[in-house]
């Protein structure tokens, strides 16, 4: 007897149920990308190895899941060549499953760059692949959602890509606050401190405040070898509180001499200020314990949150200057935001924000009594499809009780009875499931009838 | 200096403009699909080997993407099995990339049984991965779209697909004629002329019969070992004409002390029946040198061809008795047809089918000709995008010369100017770009305006 088939851990199927919603989540950042004018890529599932080694630091590396060469590959490897498998790998390997979307469309603007009209408006949905050890919420296999203007230093992309972010999540009905913060600022605090060269350091400590508190924090930077001088320096900053633009003024009076600093400061006034001028309605907020780990951003960091929902960031990015100069095109700004499509999805099951709509793949199921009455409610199916109603006709000619069944457990709202009665008067019997109410309507009038009663449904 | 970057033979990067057309296509499709009550269904792009090998016969084994094991995978690994490529692979790769969407389908069928709602309706439009020599029109990386549906014998499922590629045509606006056959037939011919273990070798020599002619594959029947008495025997059906139903019945003629043979005949006739019954409009032909390479066909099979253009088929499917059976259920029949997007394309464009809004991602920008110019065009975009109105705002600040040209560059249709002047009146001049004409309005005239604008030129 064979065994249940099974898929590699880590990975997962998206049952019709599951793939509704997430569709729905998907359209709607989709929808949301193109009315602001960018524009759809799709690069390769699979990239030469040269192009995704050592973009993503030692680690990064070692979690590339790589293809192997086709034809007789062992032919080419020595007994000797075993010892080692990251080198036997690399000889037997060509090609890696993309890890993210940011290298291959950096990769893509090198590529591509004479054909490109900058800037360059971009969004890109597709799986990316990780050997990361599968736990909770972690897969091998999952959907980003990236969008990304390159080509363009105005900060007026950044306020873009906020608006977007409002958007998207109004229209998701999710409750979210953007957390703000500047890779420049952060340069500044450690400039000013007297440790420039641990800016990673210090915002990996700072980025903690949240977790651990001030006191855990200050230790730390102890620990990581910030004199006691400069964490007492560090304070005031540790400490800002107000809105935003007080914030960054007392931020000034500490690391107004670094000139990096100032320009960070003023970035952020500049974002702050446009997104009151433009009436942008989202809770932004400047928090200096935001850090984000990728080390390519070099101006405007965002995070995302939801706010009725413990769950990590469901969205985030930035500004990076020189994405590109790893394929030698150098001097092209970008800025841009992900999605995690994943945890938005975890967010709207736990709040049970998906609208009805978004659960139903089909509308309406007409049951099959006869051969007679079947064709008579393939022609009525056929009217309500051109209509744009998802409407399916129980295939085999069997028990009502077996349809209905079939009906409920698909959670179809309505189902149509043709039956040798109604096909004789050219009627038909809609039957609404969720109230288990009946009506006998004339065939012409199924499609008004259905129509009627699904939009009262969604509403 | 860096070496300019470049992806594997045989994938594709898709452009912006590439991607739009064909997200049109999907979309029709997936359309189409979801009004007759199919769901969508994802399954992972890895998966186990042991799920896919077997499935494609030895040549598609070869032609399998194989997954490196992560760790390492080199330490099992003895130097004596350097000597066979497969042996090796088969013991540092678990993993594989997907080959089609049939396999995951049955594997997902079975895996979930016990949640699957039967008759079970589902498509599927994702990539598949094939080891192929990369060739003009053949990729190692492309799209599949798949509708079946399973756990139903209901020849009322052959004709809903047929609907389907009826109504996906109609709105590509792709003319085409669907081709059919019965394996049953096939099988009902090669036992009639005392050859029914070469079902296989005639279907293959007739498959030619438009290609080579008839006195061509009669000679290479008798070279595949049929005798000429039954070549002979097999003269009316080569010669078949008429319409379907004349078809259908010499052949019976021929045929009908075959059971299987009788039986594949009553089933084209009640298909043939039903389509005409259900007004379905489309060019249906009875094509008994139809083939189709899949040995998991069992009855009806399909192939759709574009009349105006050139190229094999766009389209094809057929029913199986037992594809789950593979994984241990049997007893499972279904119908499926699976829609070639690479070809649809390549025939839409060939024949400039793509409509105007499927050309175009940007309707209308907005130039930036000032801080205060600028803020307001963000502000007039806005209404534009809350219309639905897909629109950008030219984020830098700069000579009109490079904004109108990038415009151009990126086909779109409206150019939207509010300079000092325009400022100043609370107006907007908005060019069309296409005849060069200018039109001042009101601000709050820009959405109306571009609205109607974009209707005519969409019309």
């Amino acid at each position: 007897m064979a065994q249940k088939p099974s898929i590699p851990k880590g990975t997962r199927d998206f049952s019709p149920a599951e793939m509704t919603r997430r569709t729905y989540i998907f359209d709607t950042i989709k929808d949301v990308f193109s009315t602001f004018g960018y524009a759809p890529l799709e690069t390769p599932a699979m990239e030469n190895l040269s192009t995704l080694l050592g973009k993503y630091g030692e680690e990064g590396d070692k979690l590339l899941f790589k293809v192997l060469n086709s034809g007789d590959f062992a032919a080419k490897v020595q007994a000797d060549e075993l010892s080692n498998s990251n080198a036997l790998a690399a000889k037997i390997c060509e090609k890696g499953l993309r890890y993210d979307l940011t290298v291959p469309f950096a990769r893509y603007v090198v590529q591509h760059q004479n054909e490109i009209s900058f800037p360059f408006k971009r969004y890109q949905i597709q799986p990316v692949w990780r050997a990361d050890r599968p736990q909770k919420g972690r897969y091998r296999e999952f959907y980003q959602c990236d969008v990304d203007v390159i080509g363009s230093r105005s900060l007026m992309n950044e306020v873009e890509l906020i608006s977007i972010v409002e958007r998207v999540f109004s229209k998701l009905n999710i409750r979210v606050i953007l957390k703000m913060n500047n890779r420049k600022i952060l340069y500044g605090i450690a400039e000013t401190i007297g440790h420039a060269d641990k800016m990673i350091d210090i915002t990996v400590a700072i980025d903690k405040l949240e977790k651990i508190g001030l006191d855990a924090v200050n230790a730390e930077l102890i620990e990581r070898g910030i004199d006691a001088e400069a964490v007492a320096r560090l304070q005031p900053i540790l400490e800002l509180t107000g809105d935003n633009m007080s914030k960054l003024d007392k931020l000034e009076e500490v690391i107004g001499e670094s000139e990096t600093g100032r320009k960070g400061i003023e970035e952020m006034r500049t974002i702050f200020r446009l997104i009151k001028d433009l009436d942008i309605y989202l809770d932004v907020e400047l928090d200096l314990s935001l850090a984000r780990g990728l080390n390519y951003y070099t101006g405007a960091i965002f995070e995302v949150k939801a706010v009725d929902y413990a769950i990590g960031s469901i969205c985030g990015g930035g500004r990076y200057d020189d994405l590109t100069g790893i394929f030698g095109l150098s001097g092209m700004s970008g800025v841009g935001i992900s999605f995690g499509a994943d945890r938005i999805y975890d967010v709207m099951c736990g709040l049970d924000l998906f609208p009805l709509h978004a659960t139903i793949s089909t509308s309406a199921l007409f049951v099959s009594l006869g051969e007679q009455e079947q064709l008579a409610a393939m022609r009525a199916a056929d009217m309500l499809r051109k209509e744009g109603v998802q409407t399916e006709v129980y295939p085999d000619i069997c028990k009502m009780k077996k349809q209905m069944e079939y009906a409920n457990r698909r959670g179809i709202p309505y189902v149509i009875i043709i039956g040798s009665d109604e096909l004789a008067e050219n009627k038909a019997t809609i039957k609404d499931m969720e109230s288990g109410k009946q009506y006998k309507v004339a065939t012409e009038e199924i499609v008004a009838y259905v129509k009627y009663a699904y939009g009262v449904l969604m509403d």
